[in-house]
């Protein structure tokens, strides 16, 4: 990423200080990101399409605040929480084939098998997910038992109870609550997030249960609000392929008629994000992970959702 | 499987003592990787129905008897060994997607896609290969810093420059001779197995160098002579789709003509053979690794290769 970009990050998170922090996190990973994937080959270079495409790097961020939180250095989370966004974005590619969404448009650009096919594409997302276990194998600063202790959360997040399980579920295959099918398409992966920056951190097995509730709810939270914005804003607002959902078990099509599923969806968020704000107030000092939540909030209200 | 299977496959394998113990020890993999896989929801199903397809177990069988070679006990290298029969079937099921292969039949019965649909397939090969990174990293007889060299060591068997790039190559995405085509799709992922074994034991560093060489040459051998049964096989005999290949850089379409081109891969898999057993002999005892090599030949004359 060039600095250029990394400045206008941090001019647009405007003068709060945690926003700016985060801007700068987002930067450190990004230039992170960027030096732990190859290039050569076709699928690496479809997987640093999709990886180093604008986003937000939410889950990547959680982990490095994580860590903070419970004390633990956050240069020693970094590798970490590049491996978290590596298999946030495998998911991504994956889910949007054309066997799955079919979607077009992600993070802002046509999506990879758009631009190299489907084959390339799935290539790319079992790339980035194998790539990332690679990365906290190879995690330097952590001990082999924190490094054996991140690749067990990573895993259980993407498997059979979900990542996996989450996506099938959207796709109906089985039967789910609207809760089963978020834990599993986000809050899986945001409390697998939160695990991995307290194992690198070191942190007690007393922050384990608070993350857990922690990561849960502000993955129903976010994807409650995701599904608001897939309704409302215009796919170029959004950066994806919008109402893709629109048969589908959405917080939005909850509710009977339209502007009251939007209602409910939004105070289904407000619900999950107080929920997540007070497990993280009980995590050693909990003021970065509430702050996030504030942050969450803030960012959707911005885009209109 | 049931026992009657079990003993089916031992009663095949014959009087000889070395083909009757490599029956016994596909009877146990595959055992644990029925314990290994959950029952539960549609993509489990999917990776079970792959999963425990007949299959010969060869690179778990590799894995297991490295271990052996290298002094270690067989049974710390049982989870291990199931983790690699995992990612191997899990590139099967990518390779065979309408996308890639475009494939019907796998182990004597119809591919996954065939049966529960292209998502679902996609998502019981995602878990199956984020399964095995599980099942390596809850490895309870393996220390912590053995499971972290084992997933290093499959994570780069799949990686940019193993199995995805096979693929790649394969599908003609890039630039590669026959023996980088076959190190990617075969050669990496049995160095893996071996190199996987020799963790599971404590091997030293030394026993390291002729372990790739041996899991590199008998991954050139085994592909070569898969490539000659592809061309002379029934779909029946082979237990998968054959002459799908026809238009790619095989082995056998590497002479001139058929038959010329079925002569030169097969002396072309002798040559890979012999130098494995000669890799082989240079490890510890050599004896269970360089009997692999002379059953795998026996295996490829029996079914007519």
């Amino acid at each position: 990423m060039s600095f250029t970009i990394a400045e206008k990050n941090i001019r647009e998170a405007g003068g709060d200080g945690f926003a700016q922090d985060l801007a700068s996190l987002k930067m450190v990973i990004e230039v992170r990101l960027d030096q732990l994937l190859p290039r050569g080959g076709e699928p690496s270079l479809a997987a640093r399409y999709s990886l180093l495409a604008p986003a937000k790097r939410l889950r990547a961020v959680l982990t490095v605040l994580a860590a903070r939180q419970c004390g633990g250095a956050e240069e020693a989370a970094l590798d970490v929480a590049c491996a978290v966004e590596m298999v946030h974005t495998a998911s991504l590619v994956f889910d949007d084939l054309p066997a799955m969404d079919d979607a077009d448009l992600r993070r802002g650009v046509p999506t990879p098998h758009k631009v190299y096919g489907d084959d390339v594409a799935i290539l790319a997302g079992i790339g980035l997910l194998n790539g990332a276990f690679g990365v906290v194998a190879q995690a330097q600063s952590l001990s082999p038992t924190q490094r054996v202790e991140v690749v067990e959360v990573l895993s259980r997040a993407v498997g059979w109870t979900g990542l996996v399980q989450g996506q099938a579920l959207d796709l109906a295959h089985g039967e789910g609550s609207i809760d089963d099918i978020h834990y599993g398409k986000t809050g899986a992966l945001f409390v697998a997030a939160a695990l991995a920056g307290a194992a690198c951190a070191g942190a007690p097995v007393s922050a384990r249960a608070p993350l857990v509730t922690y990561g849960r709810e502000l993955g129903l939270a976010y994807q409650a609000l995701d599904d608001v914005l897939d309704h409302v804003a215009s796919d170029g607002l959004a950066g994806k392929s919008t109402r893709k959902d629109a048969d589908k078990r959405t917080a939005v099509m909850l509710g009977s008629v339209p502007s009251g599923g939007l209602r409910a969806a939004k105070s289904r968020a407000e619900r999950h994000l107080e929920a997540a704000a007070e497990a993280a107030s009980a995590v050693c000092d909990g003021s970065p992970l509430v702050a996030l939540t504030e942050h969450i909030r803030a960012h959707f209200e911005k885009v209109g959702a």
